[in-house]
C-alpha cells in the first residue's frame, strides 16, 4: 500500500496557493498572467526535482513523465491545471496537479516500479474567466482547439489568445503538434475538489464522477441609446439595462420552469456603457452559462433564454446581439476506471459515493483519447471560485490516497 | 443689436471638440483628466487673447474678467464647464463657455462700454462622472463642496478628489478661497443644450429655464456569495445579480407608478463582482439616479426605491448597503432675469418658450449667490451625453444672441 506524505503535499499546496495569492487564501492566477507563468514554471521545477522527464507544449501544457518497466505502453495520465477565477480559491485545479505530483513521489517513496510509465499533466487555461472559453490546454491535446481560435478568442483587454501565447513565449504557429491521438494514453485520472456540497451533505469524502454537465453559453448585447439621465423622460427612453435586467431575471425563471433538476443557469458577467451615473446605459452585454449533465434538458433551457432575449429586444425596441460561446455535450466518463476506484476506495478503507460534476473540467476534453475517471473530494459549503474555499487535510489526504491506489493499478494493467 | 461671428464660434467648438475627440464628435474629458486640463489651459489662452484678466482658483475653476464703466459694482457672471460624460458629446458645457467667451467679443466687436463688467466662467467638474458626484466647481463656490469631501469622493481607481487635484498642480488646501457670497455678482446666466427634446418637438430654438430638477442619488450594493457556476444547485445560490436585476425593473416601475410626469429614475451604474462566466456573482453595486422639479414627489420615489433595495435584499437572503450620494432639492431660477431674456429673444426677433430643466447644471449652485437665469438651446432628438449630440448652427448663433442681448441688458443695469 502506498502511503500519502500529507505535510509535503500541504507544503505543495501552500506554496502554490502564495502565487498570486491574498494572502488570505484567496488567489487570482487568471490563464497566462504573470502569476500563471510563474506557478507553472514552479511546478516544472517540481517535476524535475522529483526526477520526471519534463515537456512543456507549444500551448503551454506541462508534462511530466516518470519511467515504467515497459516504457514503450501508453502511460497512465494524470493531471489538473493551475489557472485560476478572478479571487478564486487556492484547491480549484493545483489540488489535483500536486495530489498527482504527490502519487509519482509516493511510487518513489515505495520504490515501486510500475508497468506502464505514469505522466502528471498540467493543462493551461482550463478557466474560462480570460478568454470566455476555458479547458483550452486540453482541447488543444484533443484537437478541438482551432487555429481560428487562437486569432478570435480574446480576453477582456482585446488581446488575442495568439497575441498572448507569444508574450508568454509559447509557439501558437505549432498548435498541431499538441495534439495526441486516442490509444497514447492507457488511462487518465482528474483529482478535483467536489465544487458542490453533494458530498459534505452525505458525510463521505470521496466522489467518483459517473459524468461531466458541459457548459452552454452565451453573449448577448442590448443596444439602446445613451441618453441624459436627466432630461429624457421615461416613454422616451432606450434603455439597454432595463432589458438586461429583465433577461437575468428570465435565465433563472426559464432553468427552473423548464429545466431538469441538475440544470443551472447563471448571468455571471453584465456590462454597462458607457456606465455613469448621469447616462442612461446605451449598451448592457451578458454572459450567461448554462449546465446540465441532461442533454435534452440543457438543449430545451437554451432554446427558451436565446428566445427570451430577442422577446425582451422587441418589448424594449432595442437592437440584440445573441452569440453562441460555447455548446458542449455532457460527457459520460469511464466505468471501468471507475470501478477500479471503487476497488482502491475499498482497499484504502474510504467511503465513497458516485456523483456526477456539475463543473466543467479537463477531464471532459481527455475522455476523447483515453479512459477517463476523475475523483471528487469534498469541499466546505460546495464554496469554490471564491477565497473561501476549503479541503480539510484529511479529506485531501483521502483524495491522494484513492488516485494513487487507482493509478498503480491502472499502471500495472 | 450685438452680432454674433458664427464662423469664430463654430471654429471654437470645433478646436475643443478636438481635445480628448474621438474624431467622429464624440468627446471624453472626464473632470480633471489630462484632456480637461488642456482644455481648460486652452480656454485660458483663448480669455486672454481676448483682452480678459485671467483667474484660475484653488479646485480649478477659470474666470476671465472684461472691465466695466464702474468697475467696482459686481459683475454679470456667465459661464458653463469643459469637462464631458464617458464618450459624451461636444456641446455639452463648451456651448456655453465658448457662447459666454463669445459675448465680451461681440461687446468688444461694438467697442461696446458696459456699466458693470462680465465675467466669463468655467467651472471645474460639472459631470459626476468621474467622482459620483457632479457641479464640484460651482459648490465650491458657494461653499458647498465641503473639506472632507475633498478626501471621500473618489474616482473609479480609488484616487481621492484631494488626490487628483493635487496632482492637476491645483490648491485643495486652499478650497476656501474659492468661495464667492451673495451680491458679490450682479447675476449668472449659462447658456446650455437641452438635452431633452421638448424644444424640438415644440418648433422651437431657445428655452429660458424656470427651475432645475436635481438629483437624488444611492449606491447600493448587494452582497451574496460567489460560488461556482455549474456546482451550485438553484436553490442554494445567493446571487448578487438576481437582486440588482430585480432593483433595476424596480426603479423604473415605482418611477411610473408614483412619480409625478417629470419624474425619471435611472440606474446607469451596475457592476459585478467578480464578473466572470463561470462564477456566481458575490457582489452587484447599483448606481441610481432620480430627479424631478417636483420636491414631493422626488422625495416619494426615493424613499419608495429605497425600501425595494432592501425589501429585495431580504427576499434573496442577501447583505444590502444603501447609500445616499446626493440629495438635492429642485432649484427654481430668477423670474427677473427671466424676463430681461424674454426681452432679448423679442428683441432679436428670437421664438422661444418657458420650460424646466430635468438635468442639474452649475447654475443650480450659483442660484445660491446671484440672480439666475439658464437659456436652454434646442437639441436634436433629445440626445445627450452621446457622440451623437448636436445643435444646428443657425441654434447656436439664436442661443448666442440672446446670451448677448440679456448680458448687456444685465450689465447694463
Amino acid at each position: 500500500m502506498l502511503t500519502v506524505n500529507l505535510d509535503r503535499l500541504m507544503a505543495d499546496l501552500e506554496a502554490f496557493s502564495a502565487i498570486g495569492g491574498d494572502g488570505q487564501g484567496g488567489v487570482t492566477r487568471l490563464a497566462f498572467t504573470p502569476a500563471d507563468q510563474s506557478a507553472r514554471r514552479l511546478f516544472q521545477d517540481k517535476l524535475a526535482a522529483a526526477g520526471l522527464r519534463v515537456r512543456v507544449d507549444a500551448i503551454g501544457n506541462v508534462f511530466g513523465r516518470r519511467g515504467g518497466r515497459e516504457t514503450a505502453l501508453p502511460p497512465v495520465l494524470l493531471g489538473s491545471h493551475m489557472d485560476s477565477a478572478p479571487n478564486g480559491g487556492r484547491f480549484d485545479g493545483p489540488l489535483g496537479v500536486l495530489s498527482a505530483l504527490e502519487v509519482v513521489r509516493m511510487l518513489d517513496d515505495a520504490r515501486a516500479e510500475t508497468r506502464r510509465p505514469v505522466e502528471v499533466a498540467c493543462f493551461a487555461a482550463e478557466e474560462s474567466s480570460r478568454f470566455g472559453s476555458g479547458t483550452l490546454g486540453s482541447k488543444a491535446v484533443v484537437g478541438k482547439l482551432k487555429p481560428d481560435m487562437l486569432d478570435r478568442l480574446r480576453d477582456p483587454e482585446g488581446r488575442t489568445l495568439a497575441e498572448v501565447l507569444q508574450e508568454c513565449g509559447l509557439l501558437p504557429d505549432r498548435l498541431p503538434e499538441v495534439r495526441r491521438r486516442p490509444g497514447e494514453y492507457h488511462a487518465y485520472l482528474e483529482l478535483h475538489l467536489e465544487q458542490g456540497a453533494v458530498l459534505e451533505h452525505a458525510g463521505i469524502p470521496i466522489g467518483l464522477v459517473t459524468g461531466i454537465a458541459a457548459p452552454t453559453r452565451f453573449h448577448v448585447t442590448y443596444t439602446g441609446r445613451a441618453d441624459h439621465s436627466g432630461a429624457t423622460p421615461m416613454g422616451l427612453r432606450r434603455d439597454a439595462l432595463v432589458a438586461g435586467a429583465e433577461l437575468v431575471l428570465s435565465v433563472r425563471r426559464i432553468v427552473l420552469a423548464h429545466g431538469s433538476p441538475t440544470s443551472v443557469g447563471t448571468v455571471g458577467v453584465l456590462r454597462v456603457q458607457p456606465g455613469a451615473m448621469n447616462v442612461i446605459p446605451g449598451q448592457a452585454s451578458l454572459g450567461i452559462d448554462l449546465r446540465d449533465i441532461d442533454a435534452d434538458a440543457k438543449s430545451r433551457i437554451a432554446k427558451k433564454v436565446q428566445a427570451a432575449a430577442r422577446r425582451i429586444a422587441r418589448k424594449w425596441k432595442l437592437d440584440v446581439s445573441v452569440e453562441t460561446l460555447t455548446d458542449e455535450s455532457p460527457v459520460p466518463l469511464s466505468e471501468r476506471v471507475r470501478q477500479v476506484s471503487a476497488a482502491a476506495c475499498q482497499a484504502c478503507g474510504i467511503p465513497f459515493q458516485e456523483l456526477p460534476s456539475g463543473a466543467g473540467h479537463d477531464a471532459m476534453y481527455i475522455a476523447e483519447i483515453a479512459e477517463t475517471g476523475m475523483i471528487f473530494v469534498r469541499c466546505r459549503e460546495g464554496i469554490s471560485h471564491n477565497p473561501a474555499e476549503f479541503v480539510e487535510p484529511q479529506d485531501i489526504a483521502a483524495g491522494a490516497a484513492v488516485l494513487a491506489e487507482t493509478a498503480l493499478r491502472l499502471a500495472e494493467e
